[in-house]
C-alpha cells in the first residue's frame, strides 16, 4: 500500500488559495440591483469551509496527471453546490440549524426566503461555471456535458437531494435500519464527494480504468466522511465544528455512532482508509495528494 | 406585418402531446427508495401546465428550419425549470399560496420540506437532461453547453431567482417604482421565456442574425405575457387561472394594472404584440407558429 509522503497543510494552503481566488474571480462584480441574494449567497460560500470538494476534485485531476487548471473551475462549481445544500439544510423546515461553521446560518442573516433563493442561485451558478468551463476549450464541451449529466445524478433526486429527503422522512420515525441510514448517507454526502473525484478526473483526461478505481476510492472515503462526521458530532471541539455537540443526536437522527458504537466506528474507519488506499494503489506518487485527502477525512477524528 | 395562418389549436394540442410523451419519458422508472420526493416533483411537474416554454422552444427552432427532435429536450428541461420555480414561489415563507392550478399547491401535499427538495430535485433533473440531450450527438455537446450557460444566467441570482428576490423585497416595500417593477418581472418571467425561445433555436442551428431577432421577439413577448397576467389576476376566470382571482393586489404587490389601469395594459399589449410580430417578419411560415403563440399570450387577456 502506498503511504501519503504528502506534506497536506502545504497542500491544502496553497490549493486551498488557488480555489478561494477562483471563487473570489468567478464571483466578482457589482450585482446591481440583485445585491441582496447576491451578498446573500457569498456569506455563505466564503464563510470558512475547509473546501474539501475541491480539493478533491484537484487531487483526483492530479493523479490522473492533469493541470491544476482543468480541473480547477469544476471544483469550484462543487463548492458551490457544496454551500447551496448547506443553506438548504440549515432552514427551519429542514434540520432548523441556527448556526453554520461558528457563524449565524443564512437565514438568520437574510430570512428564509432570500436564503432559500441563494441556495438555489448557487445550485444555478455552478452550472454555469462548468457550461463555460466547457467552452472555454475545442475539445472541453464534451467533457463538461459529461461532468454536468454525472453530477446532476450525484445531486438530484437519487443523490444528494434524495438523500435529504430521506433524512427529513427517517426523522421523524423511529425504526430506521442501519441499511436504510448506509442508503440515505450515500445518497447525501458520498455522492457528491464522489463526483468531486470525478469530475477532477474527467477534466484531466483520465481513461476508464483511471475512472473506475479513482470511483471507488470516492465511494469508499464517502462512506468514511459520513462515519467521520458522525463520530465529530458526539466527540468532536464544537468550536471546531461550527455547531452545537451532539446536535444530530437531539434531532432524534440514528447515526452510525447509534448504531457500532465509538470504538465500533473508528476500527471501521481505518478498514475504510486501507481499502480507499487499496483502491488507488496503480497510481503512481502523483496520487499522494489525493491518499493524503484520504487520511485527512479519517484522521481529524482522533 | 405576417399574420399567423396556424391552426393554433391543433398546434398546441399535438406538439403539447409530444411534450407531454416526452416528459413521462423522461421521468419514466420506479425511484425505489426515493419515491416520495420523486412523486412530489411529478406531481407538479403533471399538474396541467400549459407547456408554454416548451411550445415556444419548439416553435423557435421550427422558426429556423429545426427538426422537432433537435429542441424537444430542452423544451422539457425548461418546463422542469418553470415547474421548479413555481414549487418554490408556492411556498409559506415566499407567495404563501395553498393552490396553484386549480390543485393543492405541492407543499400542502407532501409538507414544506419535500416541496422544497422537489423544486430544486427538478432544477437538477433539467440541467441532467439538458446534458444528456447534447452527449447524444457528436456536434451537440457545445450546443448544449451554450444553451446550459445561457440558460444557467437567464434563471440564476441575475435571472428568475434574482426577480423573485426583488419581487419578496419589494412586497414589505410601499414606494416601487414602475421601473422597479419592469427589471423584477423581466428577470422572473421575462428571461426563462427568452431563453425558451433561444434555447430552441440554438438546438436548431440559427445562425446570429436569427438568434438575435428571435431574442428581440422573446424580449417584447416575456414583457406581454407578465402584462397579461397581471391583467388576467383581475379579469380573469378563477377556475381558469387556478389561483384565486386578486391574490396578487391582495399581497400588496404593484402590477402594472395599478400603474397603467386596464385600458392602459390592453393598449399596451397590443402596440407589444405588434413589435414582437415586426420583430420577426424575416422568417418565412415556418415561424408561424411561434407568431401564433405570441397572439396567444396576448389574446388570453380578453
Amino acid at each position: 500500500m502506498n503511504e501519503p509522503r504528502v506534506d497536506l497543510q502545504r497542500y491544502f494552503r496553497e490549493n486551498g488559495e488557488l480555489v478561494e481566488k477562483r471563487l473570489r474571480q468567478l464571483t466578482a462584480g457589482d450585482a446591481g440591483p440583485f445585491r441582496v441574494v447576491k451578498e446573500a449567497m457569498e456569506y455563505s460560500l466564503f464563510a470558512g469551509g475547509k473546501r474539501i470538494r475541491p480539493l478533491l476534485c484537484l487531487a483526483a485531476g492530479e493523479a490522473c496527471g492533469g493541470d491544476k487548471s482543468a480541473a480547477l473551475d469544476f471544483g469550484c462549481a462543487l463548492e458551490m453546490i457544496h454551500t447551496y445544500t448547506l443553506i438548504h439544510d440549515d432552514l427551519p423546515a429542514m434540520d432548523n440549524d441556527d448556526t453554520r461553521r461558528g457563524k449565524p446560518a443564512n437565514h438568520m442573516v437574510y430570512g428564509v426566503a432570500q436564503a432559500l433563493l441563494a441556495g438555489c442561485g448557487l445550485l444555478t451558478w455552478a452550472y454555469q461555471v462548468m457550461a463555460e468551463a466547457g467552452l472555454a476549450g475545442r475539445d472541453t464541451p464534451a467533457i463538461a456535458a459529461r461532468i454536468i449529466a454525472e453530477t446532476s445524478r450525484a445531486i438530484g433526486w437519487q443523490g444528494t437531494m434524495g438523500g435529504q429527503s430521506l433524512d427529513m422522512l427517517y426523522t421523524e420515525r423511529g425504526d430506521v435500519t442501519l441499511a436504510e441510514i448506509e442508503l440515505m448517507e450515500e445518497a447525501k454526502t458520498a455522492k457528491l464527494l464522489i463526483a468531486a473525484v470525478r469530475a477532477g478526473a474527467l477534466a484531466s483526461g483520465a481513461d476508464e480504468r483511471q475512472l473506475a478505481q479513482l470511483t471507488t476510492f470516492g465511494e469508499i472515503i464517502g462512506l468514511a466522511f459520513q462515519v467521520a462526521d458522525d463520530v465529530l458530532d458526539v466527540v468532536g471541539d464544537q468550536a471546531k465544528l461550527g455547531k452545537p455537540k451532539g446536535s444530530d443526536t437531539r434531532q432524534g437522527k440514528t447515526t452510525y455512532v447509534d448504531r457500532l458504537g465509538l470504538d465500533g466506528c473508528r476500527s471501521l474507519l481505518k478498514d475504510l482508509l486501507a481499502r480507499a488506499l487499496a483502491a488507488v494503489a496503480e497510481f503512481d506518487e502523483r496520487a499522494d495528494p489525493l491518499r493524503a485527502l484520504g487520511r485527512f477525512i479519517v484522521d481529524r477524528t482522533y
